[in-house]
């Protein structure tokens, strides 16, 4: 239980007063990342009370070998795991010999921790008594650099108090680090080399089976009272540490200063041998430039991307911090800047979820990127599953598919599938909807068609062919039927004709032959191209057909809604509402069969598809699928409630909305479902930026245009945010009684505003 | 492959000539046990090829820590296991220095093993040349005792061949050993001392968390040409192990022989503190007596077990070696004498399968046990799961079950669930069933009612409660639904409406309702005392009958047959003949959702209900499942080719019937399933003794009588078996055109041929 002591501010998270018990909550809430590496907000100094140390270094994965009850045919070998990296970070501390460590202090006080986002650091200070009786201010500033993605800063400061002392600077680097999240407690890292030259230390080491190379360097400096100080220093080096040891005494009052730089290379990014030299020269350059420099220029970075990434909340400061969280997380997990990589659920923020990829990404994350970054973010999204497509097709294969059908992975950080419960691996295919969805909602929104004849129509080929294969007939239904998924709901396994998979998988083999037509009369270099590589016939298309043409839906006459799935209605239907909170969570209450057949649902199901396919249904549709369901959904799933949140703020049920809306933007803030200390939920955080724009803006793309129908919750003034509309920039202010629009771009902008056409000119204010 | 090597004999299993690559088979076929101990064929002297080592104390296991992928709530904490106990038939030896290994022996010739399953002992002989060129004949006989079952002996000659040469033998006891089936590779065993007295040596250990005790003992003597020696010998000990050395020159040509008596004592028998003594005791009892009038007990123990259980066939002496094998082993895992023991699925002979008490042994140990042994034997089954009670209950509300709801955990060693894939631990609920049909069985089998009252009809009261919670009311369909479930066919994972888990469910509820209301008039003082305890109310029985009379069965008008479970039409009908052989067996080459979405079964389902509920339905509703479902099986389990072979033989169809017995008959000695090395199928076994009593004998129990309706396979000249019937003995002997009857017991017993009534009289032979 964390909930609450995070002080409300606009732009900071902040914790004041030292608790141990909210150690590591804060360590995953104030984790910094900068795209390609990422660290929880441990301390730099010794720490013996309970702390979840974890360093990452983007990319760079271990293949565990799995671990099974029982073996099933299908399994993959490995799963992929986060691994935590060398921390470079670590400072220890002695004042007169005695260890600084805030779990053995006689007192602290005045402690505060700042992640400040807007500037892009974290801060911390405090006034502490050793068990010596010697008093010390400490005041550290650390961040990891955007523009210098292989480096990060700290400047950590101690001010004795009461006394004159001999301050002792230990800075390391340390790969002796294992995994929190390990199957076997093997050791993941073979330690190559652990060296120094002048001011700077490397270790050289590279992950056992896959082989990645990572330097973790750094470089230090002492100063006194900001005068920088040439101390001799010792050396310390073991198989997998290296320290330095400088010693300096201090009068009281004045202020010994440690400035560390480090951070990582990896042989993804320069040549293995030449590790060290790249190391070298970057941390010459960035101490060259020195903290301050540094640090400006990581304030603008941070600034650019907040001009166009923020969202303003007028009036409830508690939503006006959950926004801007997770905005800044899925900022620091993901930048675009590199197509091997992907939004892993928990970031740099923790290990559960192992593997990085999952369909969070093109189901929750794409729009986000989509209208906060410019396309090649999004198009890298989609290039990283082309990139796996051969990986897919192997996978399907494993699993008795042929010719070609793909099956993406349930979670991957390769290509390869890497997670191993059969109920999930096996059966929760529908992942493979969302990747061909993804593709369609990228050409929807930019309007750059020329990624599907190039890259994608080999995806949604490979896709159309496993739903072809994976549906059977049943001469029972004279339908096609897919027999045997788990859907979105988790909480029901092995279930046939799960109406969200059989929609997609329909959805999928229609988009699929529309491009394919599409692009034999409008690209037919690529038609050929592609066809002589896929050996695509028009019997097998028209087989395609067949089962689309054919796919049976349940639905149900006496409710009038389709059905989550065959067996749904003779599921005892008690909703929610009727549930003793004592049983909440049901999966932390209730057995597995208990829950499975339960009729509680995890996370939006069919819901899910209302939201994707929201143009083929009526309003009506919508709002009776909505009452039917919404009932029996626990939102036991950080996906839930954002959907959700959307969905009731079409419906006009703003209340609910809004609920929906805090549950999903302050999910870890406010610790809901109380695992903040694992790690943050940061794929669904860019749900929580859809509820606002797509649920309260109501922003849709309708026919190549931006739509808005603006609702404001009670509890807010209002809210503004800016999208990206093809190389234009639309701010959208939504006041109570009117919305303001405002167009950073060269050309006019017609947008759709509540069903009405408007214009919006370059650089002036329009209001609606 | 291990096909075929195995000689045809009726009485033994044998096996000539050589072959490293036999040995883990023939470890597993010629295993030996006591019903109070058992071990694997291994050799006594070192073995450096590939070998599966394997002791067996029953009764003790140990909780080992679960292992799962994905922890879900209710899973048990620990998963029992079997467990490898001390070594005590060790002996090494050495030819001048040299150690006596088959694996590195120049050449081994005249190689020969024997199970002797008519007097209960194992033989070996070969001449062996060994690496320092001397060659020597080795022979030796072992036996584990059925009237001291707490000792094995074992008798080792070596005659030198070609030279005079110094023989050592070092027979050891050695605790330091490990389980091949361990999660974590955690020690299983504490030494507490090893000890040595004389000719004895002891070594005393504790399981850790079960804390079972147990002291392995051998004592030791040599002697040559027959004469015994008293030679000096030397003693090491170390921490785990124990070992005599004897050092003897034995001129060419003469026989040095070890007799060694060996096994354990433990705290399931005795007081933990007097284990050595009364080891010690016993083996200076059974070394008084001597090997071989201990070896001529063991024949006359074994000739009575034989007489009652055998059964004869003529003219087929692969069926012949067959069913002697089943009874043999099934005899050496269990007779009854403990009631805290059950029938593990693997007896003594493996590790796997962990737990040691399955449904199977309700579903198919109990009719060979009550037909075969006093019935005391299957009233100890009974008080098994009664004793049991308290732990199904609580295991029931782990799940989320109340008051007094009973569900017997689907493996145990002591009432506690300690399987623990949810689609089987929490959804294979229709063991509870097998369980309740157990008590009905033994009543239906032995005419005591005396049981129900006494303690049975508390385990149908929890039963009973179970399943009244365990469905739930389909307003849907307007009946009780039973939702997710796994039935007897572990090929459909989660399915609604399993149609044997619903009969089955509704055919507990009545039959509990018949019982309470036939003891509340005929046994009021047990009525009283089940009452106050279990604190049912007429309201409460009321709702079960609702539940019960109110169940739904999910019915193909199209086919007329009862549906496997509510989805089963909707999948891709195809049979198993239009399965590659190369695809088969599935669960070697299919991924796991391919089989649950396929139609195919792995063992009787459907089917199964036929069989225990025969009398319900029709030979023509019979014949219609059968077609239906037996052409979708791909009896994959062992315990699947039984149970058609007595509904294929019932139908008349003796050619399918006689190649389902030979595949259940001869599962191991054939090795159809590829992994015999593991250990033998025990439980399976039992069915096959059904598959000719009840199947080409067509025995039934109607109305109190023993009924035959006795067919011939083609193959056969005949069969003859013996039925203990309510302490008569009947023998059967079925020969073409007429069957022999003949009855040992003190009156006229009256059955059913064919139909018609017989009665037969003491001593007299009646032919029909």
């Amino acid at each position: 239980m964390n909930k609450n002591y995070i002080i409300k501010d606009n732009w900071s998270i902040i914790e004041e007063g030292f608790d141990p018990k909210h150690v590591k909550s804060s360590e995953s809430l104030m984790s910094l990342g900068n795209g390609a590496m990422g660290q929880r907000a441990n301390f730099e100094e010794q720490y013996s009370g309970e702390t979840f140390q974890g360093s990452y270094v983007a990319g760079v994965y271990y293949p565990d070998k799995t671990r099974v009850g029982w073996w099933k045919n299908g399994y993959p070998e490995y799963f992929a795991k986060v691994l935590n990296a060398a921390n470079w970070i670590g400072i220890d501390v002695y004042i007169n010999d005695e260890p600084l460590d805030l779990a053995k202090c006689r007192e602290v006080k005045e402690f505060r921790r700042e992640l400040n986002m807007k500037e892009g650091w974290l801060s911390r200070r405090f006034v502490a008594t050793l068990p010596n009786f010697i008093e010390v201010k400490v005041e550290t500033k650390r961040f990891l650099s955007l523009d210098e993605d292989e480096v990060g800063a700290i400047q950590y400061n101690v001010t004795p108090i009461n006394q004159d002392v001999n301050i002792r600077f230990t800075p390391y680097l340390d790969n002796g680090i294992t995994n929190e999240d390990s199957n076997w407690d093997d050791k993941f890292w073979d330690i190559l080399s652990v060296d120094h030259q002048h001011d700077q230390a490397y270790i050289v080491s590279k992950t056992m089976k896959t082989h990645f190379h990572v330097c973790t360097a750094m470089q230090t400096q002492v100063s006194l009272n900001g005068q920088t100080l040439h101390l001799d220093k010792t050396v310390n080096a073991t198989t997998d540490k290296i320290e330095f040891v400088y010693n300096k005494e201090v009068g009281k009052g004045n202020t010994l200063t440690l400035t560390k730089f480090g951070g990582y290379t990896s042989d993804r990014n320069h040549d293995k041998n030449t590790l060290v030299e790249v190391s070298k020269n970057t941390l010459e350059k960035v101490s060259e430039l020195g903290f301050e420099v540094l640090l400006n220029n990581q304030k603008q970075a941070w600034a650019k991307i907040w001009d166009m990434a923020d969202i303003t909340i007028d009036g409830d400061v508690a939503a006006q911090q959950g926004i801007r969280f997770n905005i800044f997380q899925l900022n620091q997990t993901y930048l675009g800047k590199d197509a091997r990589l992907n939004i892993g659920p928990k970031g740099f923020t923790g290990e559960k979820y192992g593997g990085s990829t999952y369909w969070d990404t093109e189901a929750y994350c794409l729009p986000f990127y989509m209208a906060t970054k410019d396309q090649n973010v999004a198009k890298s999204l989609l290039e990283y599953r082309y990139n796996h497509l051969e990986k897919a097709i192997e996978n399907a294969e494993k699993l008795g598919f042929k010719n070609g059908a793909a099956l993406y992975p349930m979670v991957t950080m390769n290509g390869e599938e890497c997670h191993n419960e059969w109920e999930i691996t096996f059966e929760e295919i529908h992942r493979n909807g969302a990747i061909a969805f993804a593709i369609y909602n990228y050409h929807r929104f930019t309007g750059d068609y020329s990624y599907i004849p190039q890259k994608g129509l080999e995806v949604l080929i490979g896709i159309a062919r496993f739903w072809h294969q994976r549906a059977n007939f049943s001469s029972h239904l004279n339908k096609y039927v897919i027999l045997g998924v788990t859907g979105p709901n988790e909480y029901e396994n092995n279930v046939n004709n799960n109406w969200y998979t059989n929609y997609i998988a329909k959805w999928c083999i229609d988009y699929t032959l529309e491009n394919i037509s599409k692009i034999e009369s409008d690209y037919s270099s690529d038609y050929t191209r592609i066809m002589n590589k896929v050996k695509l016939s028009k019997a097998e298309m028209a087989e395609w057909k067949t089962v689309a043409d054919q796919m049976f839906f349940p639905y149900s006459e006496e409710h009038q809604v389709y059905l989550q799935q065959d067996g749904f209605l003779d599921k005892e239907l008690i909703t929610v509402s009727d549930l003793p909170k004592s049983e909440r969570p049901i999966n932390q209450n209730w057995s597995w069969d208990r829950i499975l057949r339960s009729p509680y649902i995890k996370q939006a199901d069919t819901l899910q598809g209302f939201y994707f396919f929201e143009d083929h249904f009526s309003t009506e549709e919508l709002e009776r699928h909505f009452d039917f369901y919404e009932p029996f959904t626990v939102h036991e799933s950080s996906l839930s409630p954002c959907v959700h949140s959307i969905q009731a703020a079409k419906l006009n049920r703003m209340e609910q909305a809004y609920a929906f809306y805090l549950r999903t933007s302050r999910l870890d803030l406010d610790d809901y479902n109380h695992e903040v200390e694992e790690g943050l939920h940061i794929t669904s955080m860019a749900g929580t930026w859809m509820s606002i724009v797509e649920g309260f803006g109501g922003m849709r793309v309708v026919d190549d245009m931006l739509s808005f129908e603006p609702k404001i919750p009670e509890q807010w003034e209002g809210y503004s945010f800016k999208i990206n509309f093809r190389n234009q920039i639309l701010k959208v202010n939504a006041c109570k009684g009117h919305t303001h629009f405002e167009l950073e771009g060269d050309k006019d902008l017609k947008i759709l505003v509540n069903g009405k056409h408007v214009t919006i000119s370059p650089n002036s204010l329009v209001s609606v």
